[in-house]
């Protein structure tokens, strides 16, 4: 058996156990937890010992003893309806009186803001008062109108130790609850970076500090029965301060409303159309937070140690995929993969010398128990994430959890320690090569772009929300296919047009999103460059909605190019003839029946005879479409199987115009091959958790036949 | 058996078959059809004998002889991107030559537009021209911006004599393709008047004229391959000419623009929210057609005749809820039956003598054939306009088409007579009585109004639509229920309210739509009226997207009177909580599982605990939700079905502050009640065509059973 690559989790009081599982597992470095202690002889155990280490949140003294120093968050209230000329608002009803607190030190008047939501005005601080008892008092306003209360909060209470806490019960634990503190202050900055110091001194045993994370969590606020009210993984709202506004204000020559934080009660979330004031936000935010993190890990260079970044939790400006974050002089990011898009998201990081990714499921007693799967969860996790691997490998894995429960689960264990081998003879087998890639290069469009590779759809890490996975499925798809990925934002296209090398431009997602774009389809810069790109041999996938935004009599702006519209139920005067074929077209060739379209997009329709549809159930599923020299592929929804993968695949190469299979086809679309080509091998994986097999074409046009059992692999050398 | 309140068709060459189905029926009258003549001797067949007339292309050596008064209408070419500055337009690519020829005789400058679609820019006239061979040439076009011709053409062919020689193939039967003219023009007008006269002297044994219509065809337009292009049962596009452009320039102090007609290819269709200009033509149209109409009735009532008016081809302008309607001086209205809804909005019609309903099916050879079933379709078509004919009857019925064709099948024969039968019964039994009525008024609200009064959600006449049937339901359930139903503009409720004697407001529709309401839901206007109508007492119901705009953090700006709003991708950061009740709930009481949503709104959740989930999947289908004293029901979609329609009406009852079922319950949906107290009498019908069995309660508390027959009925005096 070989050793390596893989990180397991230890605690004073499960040695034993967690030296069994390091040589199970063939573990080179292990790591403590939020709340678990590292033993004293880890050191021995391992190679490397990695040490959870909490920047803004460590030192609860020095956050008792600072509360005017403490992380705040923009909050909305709930909407009120006046019945009369007065009205009262209780801010914090629906929050959680521990994890938040109104912010009225600082004058409300100057950091608050009442607005009218039926007009959008906003209701000038005459005319209203925090009173004593904490409401807002709202004179002279207009009956029938509803009325919010934009409030600043202070943040009692680290959002992730809380749902520790509460998760894990430690109630009667006589643990703290943990309080942030805001690193814009430089008398808690210089302490972060002394408190670092002194504790990198004190941890001789410590290889590699794991920052868990940063500065500022992503927003996750609870409710008033102490559930989920709100969460963003990539939310921004908790990043703010009185000191960090006046500081924005100062770079930026205008002050941040607090509108433009919690936008209407969306929260400025990744699915709205990013804002100027956001955006400016975000860029300062990336700023402080890039000088302040090479601050740290500088000291942590000095110390000897290696500086690895948790992407969870306080990640929220870092940007992993930022101007900035290559620059950082970080080691490595650690996160925890939950799919292939998830384990992308990771191991594509640029500027990092190595990457890990923490499988699952977590050694948690809500799957470590009588009745769970931890076998099952640990299967599927690793198919998936396992496509992915082999297009860009992490370099590292590993679980978390406590060791005692994983030690009850021996087919567990089992598992885990093919996982890990298999991992390791991915490393080794392809020795650091590349693996073939067909000569298409996708281009993901939406208003992100390359910040958010990897990114796009998500609201709370990697959860499963209905009205996203089937959108999610094409990234899904797309983090396992042997394509280039690149994302790319509809500002560079408006500004430089498609860049060079791209070959297909793929738009997904639900009308008015981020992500499909809406009003942005209204600039002509916009439209005139894709239609410009497309005529002159371009390909276009588009998925859902894309380029969707009512205007000038067509819903989707691209119509003419993508050969489909949508009906809204204003063109219903317009008779609709279409003429699916269900005979054979390179796209849907390995598609026997029906796509799975999840919750795509409903009532679309071809615009004329010259639109191929070629799936079709009283509104499109499946069309291609010609335009210039170029092609287009419509795709009502992609929700991830491995058909749809395959279908996704074939309109990518068709769009692309590459008519013919590759090499390296597998001709069943549940198992997947990667070859590489410099290290003389390919593997071909079988994707599903029932057995498969597979004739898979080869460069020489010979054909191989593979017979993989469930979740199972095999290498073969090339000829 | 009783005779009367029949009419049948009848022809030269099928007196005997006449004679046989007349004493079969009962029938008193009979009438020709557009083709055929009426023998000689109708008139000692029945009582009266109608005739149709065609005011608007009845003489077609006037239409060759005056081509400049011919009828117009406003077409949009397709829709061409401009790959260099310079681009040609086909005007007429995609229409029938024989149908529709562009008028170059009006300069096109002034009564054409070229617009850019991708920015919404009219091209000035200097940009274009119309070459030789009928097409646009565009210079200093913005490669890869979309461009539309609008233009008028000359209307070459009425849309239904076209629609009845195409689909009856009367090619080479010598019959001339009739050409519509246009009674704006003076000339035309005296001559129609003549024309009416004249044909009056010649025709003693006609009884009823019955016009069909009078003066401008619904939008109604076919493709180069002579299929349907375009279609709007309300369509006024086919309704302009440059002398009534004029007229209305002249009169409303503006000239309307062609895209006030064409409406960026929507054609002003009723789902548009109507714009000021189409208004003003609507109003304008409506104006002229009265008066009219009101010089041709009086011609016919001058010639001791009565004057009917088919409710269908070139009824435009006429509109039977419009405000001059009732002072036309007409006798009669005829229109097909094809629904509830259609019977209702025929039997509902102010200021005619009678009503008469055209039943299902014509007999026509596409359903009297061998295989076809007249039977089952005469059987739905009785079962759906009956509960209508309960609240309110037609005073007469008939059938349409040739009389030979039904001879053939005597069990369609069989059924049509007790059709007949049925329906005197009712008149013989209700003896002009009104039915009892639940004192809850439902007012539906829209963008029209009583103008549309049971016309919501029509494309082509009662035509089946994939993105309408879930609404129409929600009318279709309303034609039969025992409760007031009246019609109710935005317009109405924003300057004067709801008015008295409403109980419940119905909003029903797609997003945007004119039905929903669009952007008037971003006026305090309406939303201030119908929140303080509903905190005071009012009953709101909600189906698929109602109060639906965008705005100010909602998707429904109503969504705090209904309990519920519609995710729509943006707010999904924060958690929805639904806790669904399926247990008692007077709303949902008779609906044991899920309700039919059909094609409803999607992604639907409750806004907070105080909204009832009462049938929830994943999203809400049925919630109540109380604000104030009043009270809101939401539906996500309500395709007709007996269950549906029991749904709406409880929703109804409670929404009105009704929580007790009302006396003349049938304790089965599928079996409607009407009571006539004034007549002393009751009747049960089974609205399925599967046998039925009820327990009706009566007002004394005593509980009938009744057991029906498939489409049966049941009389019974009242105790």
């Amino acid at each position: 058996m070989s050793r390596g690559r893989v990180t397991l989790p230890t605690e004073v009081g499960a040695e034993q156990a967690s030296l069994d599982l390091i040589a199970r597992l063939g573990a080179d470095a292990v790591r403590n937890s939020d709340g678990t202690e590292l033993p004293a002889g880890a050191a021995d155990m391992v190679e490397k010992v990695y040490a959870t280490y909490f920047v803004a949140r460590g030192d609860q003294e020095w956050a008792q003893a600072h509360p005017d120093q403490l992380q705040q968050i923009y909050l909305l209230s709930e909407r009120v309806t006046a019945t009369a000329e007065e009205l009262t608002i209780d801010p914090m009803a629906g929050y959680f009186a521990e994890q938040v607190r109104p912010d009225v030190e600082h004058d409300p008047a100057e950091w608050w803001e009442v607005i009218d939501r039926t007009t959008g005005a906003v209701v000038p601080p005459e005319r209203w008062a925090v009173t004593a008892d904490g409401t807002v008092r709202v004179t002279g306003a207009t009956p029938w109108h509803e009325y919010t209360v934009t409030f600043l909060a202070w943040q009692l209470w680290d959002p992730t130790q809380m749902y520790n806490y509460l998760t894990n019960h430690w109630q009667g634990t006589g643990r703290a609850k943990e309080m942030p503190y805001d690193a814009r202050h430089p008398e808690t900055w210089d302490h972060m970076v002394t408190s670092l110091r002194t504790w990198l001194a004190a941890h001789p045993e410590v290889d590699v500090v794991r920052f868990t994370t940063f500065f500022y969590h992503f927003t996750l606020v609870f409710n008033d029965r102490a559930e989920e009210k709100l969460v963003d993984w990539f939310g921004y709202t908790a990043s703010v301060s009185t000191i960090a506004l006046d500081a924005f204000a100062a770079e930026h020559g205008y002050r941040l409303r607090p509108e433009d934080l919690v936008d209407a009660g969306y929260h400025s979330s990744p699915f709205r159309v990013p804002s100027k004031p956001f955006r400016d936000w975000l860029a300062f935010q990336q700023r402080f937070v890039a000088e302040k993190v090479r601050a740290l890990v500088a000291e942590v260079h000095a110390a000897g140690k290696e500086a690895m970044m948790f992407l969870g939790d306080n990640w929220i400006g870092t940007e992993p995929y930022g101007e900035h974050f290559a620059g950082l002089g970080l080691d490595a990011v650690v996160g925890s993969v939950g799919s292939a898009a998830t384990t992308r998201m990771i191991s594509d990081i640029p500027g990092v010398r190595y990457t890990e990714g923490r499988l699952l499921p977590y050694f948690f007693p809500d799957v470590f128990r009588p009745g769970g799967d931890p076998l099952g969860e640990a299967r599927q996790c690793w198919v998936d994430a396992r496509r992915a691997m082999l297009r860009k490998p992490l370099d590292r894995i590993g679980y978390g959890g406590y060791v005692s429960l994983a030690a009850r689960f021996p087919d567990f264990l089992d598992y885990a320690a093919q996982v890990a081998e298999e991992f390791r003879t991915l490393h080794d087998r392809a020795a650091g090569t590349a693996p073939w890639t067909a000569p298409v290069r996708v281009a993901v469009l939406n208003h992100w772009g390359r910040l958010r590779t990897w990114q796009t759809f998500m609201v709370a890490h990697a959860m499963h929300y209905k009205q996203t996975y089937t959108y999610l499925g094409a990234i899904e798809a797309l983090a396992g296919l042997p394509v280039d990925v690149t994302f790319l934002s509809f500002a560079e296209v408006m500004t430089a047009g498609v860049p060079d090398g791209v070959d297909v431009v793929l738009n997904a997602g639900a009308a008015g999103t981020a992500f499909s774009g809406g009003e942005v389809w209204a600039d002509p810069r916009l439209t005139t460059a894709l239609r410009a790109w497309v005529h002159a041999g371009g390909g276009l996938v588009g998925i859902g909605e894309p380029s969707a935004h009512l205007r000038g009599g067509r819903t989707f702006q691209l119509a003419d190019v993508l050969g489909v519209d949508q009906e809204v139920g204003l063109s219903l005067s317009t008779d609709k003839y279409a003429e699916p074929r269900h005979d054979d077209h390179f796209v849907t060739a390995d598609l026997p029946g029906a796509p799975a379209t999840g919750e795509g997009a409903r009532n679309v329709y071809p615009t004329g005879p010259a639109t191929q549809v070629l799936r079709y159930d009283a509104e499109v599923q499946v069309a291609t479409h010609g335009y210039g020299a170029g092609r287009s592929v419509y795709l009502a929804g992609l929700p991830y199987t491995p058909d749809n993968a395959r279908l996704l695949h074939r309109a990518v190469l068709w769009a692309a115009g590459h008519e013919r299979t590759p090499a390296w086809w597998s001709d069943n679309p549940a198992v997947d091959v990667a070859a590489f080509p410099d290290a003389g091998c390919w593997v071909a994986v079988n994707s599903t958790l029932e057995p498969q097999s597979a004739r898979v074409t080869l460069p020489d046009g010979e054909v191989a036949t593979v017979a993989l059992g469930a979740a199972g692999s095999a290498w073969a050398d090339l000829g």
